[in-house]
């Protein structure tokens, strides 16, 4: 079993400090929405966000998109054989049925991920998609590990590796792949300590989606060889 | 060098006959834009839609959008071994260039294919995206045949093969790969005449980033194997 979890995921509600910008309530207003019950969005709310620590590295629920759409429509979901996991930079973990349908559009991916905050699961009756807070990266990595799982966390500070001759020669079968969940920067300091394994599969620093994408094929690949 | 082309993608503007109805003339004055400029969506225009033919089948730009971004973000993109390319439902074929910084937000997206659609090429001054029209797709792979390339046809009705192993003992290293960029049905008949190989890696039906993905990683793995 592969659980991927992105992580340091910049996923998180407006904060309150930028609700009054006239950027922000321009979009409150276009969905009819109070702000601190929107998503923060870097390609919305980019002039609102220069006040905010790390403005350049937050409101990316693109990202998360992504990741969650390429996890559960591979064919190692599909297989039985993957978990997906969501950790955002504000410390609540996001645990995504391996049956859940998610929103190919993305306005319809955002609003869903504001239910997800507000309710805790959605949909309520039976939850496919379910948010637990507080729950520090560290404390959820350690979680996976107590779990049996071996962690490695992709970095382009890592070991060089060929990812698809890692996998077919890794003895353990339970892995959790830690992929960073921003788009510059790079993870806390206390990941790389608790890693089993960083590993760097391109010198140049890669997309989330790519190295989704690398680790689903390359692990699925190594599972059926 | 490996070709991706999206075939038979489902990126249109709206047709005039629906450029009336309530959602479009809607969406029309959300945007600020005339419909026929706007590109058709199912997830904006689904009741409009119903009126036309293969209607549960058309308006996905989504599609295309995550599949160039899985293509020029991927390793072989950056090894400068990919060219990537969308034929449309409408007998137009876009060349996205391997520089190019294609948006991550969905609607800036489609704002540039609008503008694509109107102006042919973008940005207008050294373009990066270009479409020709009209060209069939029979045309367009004939091309690349002409051009030395092996053609492979993505379909579950293929011949089934692990990919990896496929790309490792192919002889020609050109190769263009054909994916579908439709949610539901088939190619036309036509491209499974014209394909050298028809290829399916999964029992079941796949999204079109999930076939990519798996292009786009087995096909590196070989080259660097």
């Amino acid at each position: 079993m592969l659980t991927v979890a992105l992580v340091d995921a910049q996923l998180e509600l407006i904060p309150s400090s930028i609700t009054n910008h006239v950027s922000v309530v321009r979009s409150a207003r276009k969905r009819g929405k109070p702000a601190e019950k929107m998503l923060l969005d870097s390609s919305l709310h980019h002039s609102a966000m220069q006040k905010l620590p790390d403005a350049n590295r937050r409101g990316r629920p693109d990202i998360v998109h992504v990741f969650i759409m390429l996890c559960l429509d591979s064919i190692l979901n599909q297989m039985g054989e993957l978990r997906c996991l969501v950790h955002t930079v504000n410390d609540q973990l996001i645990t995504v049925a391996p049956e859940t349908r998610i929103p190919r559009n993305y306005n319809r991916f955002v609003g869903l991920m504001e239910q997800l905050f507000e309710k805790k699961s959605v949909p309520e009756d039976s939850p496919l998609l379910t948010l637990r807070e507080p729950i520090s990266a560290t404390d959820f990595v350690e979680e996976c590990r107590c779990g049996g799982n071996r962690i490695v966390l992709f970095s382009e500070r890592g070991r060089e590796v060929r990812l698809s001759k890692y996998f077919k020669e890794l003895k353990e079968s339970s892995i959790t792949c830690l992929v960073g969940g921003f788009p510059h920067g790079d993870f806390a300091e206390e990941l790389y300590t608790l890693a089993d394994d960083v590993l760097s599969i391109y010198p140049t620093n890669l997309k989330a989606w790519t190295v989704t994408a690398e680790i689903l094929v390359n692990y699925k690949n190594a599972l059926l060889s």
